[in-house]
């Protein structure tokens, strides 16, 4: 994907990048709703015409999909953090996904925002939740490799636990504004103190 | 509120009390979106006329606002869990807090989830959101007491804490089964545990 704002198609058509046309479009998409933004609204935010817009992509579907797509690859590439060998630390493989996928929230907030407010009214919205599925199936599964090597908290229902913890961390796309005073590393920090350790000190006796 | 199946409005027109037309009525927002839901659609659901339930309301908004003020009443109510005395364990007020909203969300599953997907395209809808605010900004308060009374970690940075917190919270409206294995108290048990406690076992040393 070019992202060059030097690059000749960016020099002939300034703000039009097809990339600049997805997060332009994402971002128009959670404010009013898929449904209600034309190819002519994201056009008047780029300053451009609807035919500089059909020069990169050929339809709206085609936006949503590309947008869903740049968030779930994102998420996916957060897997390829994970230790799978025989001596894995299950502890250091879920701090490695937290971290990795508090940093997607943070860089890919808006294309998150989409994927997780979507309904799967149409086919392809299906399709896209049905790969999240499966992210969150492998997600699940590296708390369940913890809990069954005895890393976890034995009092904890772990895929109930998944579930909070994930909405926890899913949580950051509603609140969470990244030219605030909590940088992605921070929140990081602070994610995973809360997951691991919880509110409370831990008692001294 | 009327929920006796066998009461005199009942009675003389089947399925058409007000309450399970505001019941039926959010729960067709949360499926199709309040703007694609119509009158007749509610009607259909409920097996009577239109002007049956113009009979109990004037409108399709005068529905979105009941089924809002009853999310809202619902959370709002938690906060008389909560021990003002100057001798108040924070902890214990936080861990009532907690369970008192889980139990709101389990037992009103459908007005508070579309509370918590308003965008505020209305007046109506920013009106509900300002009280969302209200409570979250009163349940802050409450982590920010106990975290002033040196009650919580000194390392987490209580604001963003509480977002997460309540995040993880919010978040049993997109996953949880009110008729699944998990009842509302064993929930409660474990959203408490792990925002006290996290994940992993206190360290015996």
């Amino acid at each position: 994907m070019n992202t060059n704002a030097n690059s000749p198609a960016r020099r002939g058509r300034p703000g039009n990048d097809r990339r600049d046309v997805i997060l332009v479009a994402v971002s128009l998409f959670n404010q009013h709703g898929y449904e209600a933004t034309s190819v002519g609204m994201i056009a008047d935010r780029l300053g451009v015409s609807k035919s500089a817009i059909y020069h990169h992509v050929s339809s709206k579907e085609e936006l949503l999909s590309a947008a869903l797509d740049r968030a779930l690859s994102a998420l996916e590439a957060t897997l390829d953090t994970i230790d799978h060998s025989a001596e894995r630390d299950h502890v250091a493989n879920l701090e490695r996904i937290i971290r990795a996928t508090v940093d997607v929230l943070v860089e890919e907030i808006e294309p998150v925002t989409l994927l997780l407010r979507l309904r799967g009214n149409t086919e392809l919205e299906r399709a896209a939740l049905g790969r999240r599925r499966e992210f969150d199936r492998a997600v699940a599964g590296l708390v369940r490799d913890a809990d069954d090597a005895g890393a976890l908290r034995a009092d904890l229902e772990p895929r109930a636990a998944t579930r909070l913890i994930f909405g926890m961390i899913n949580s950051i796309t509603e609140w969470y504004h990244p030219n605030g005073p909590l940088n992605a590393d921070s929140l990081g920090d602070l994610v995973v103190g809360l997951v691991f350790g919880g509110l409370l000190p831990r008692a001294v006796k």
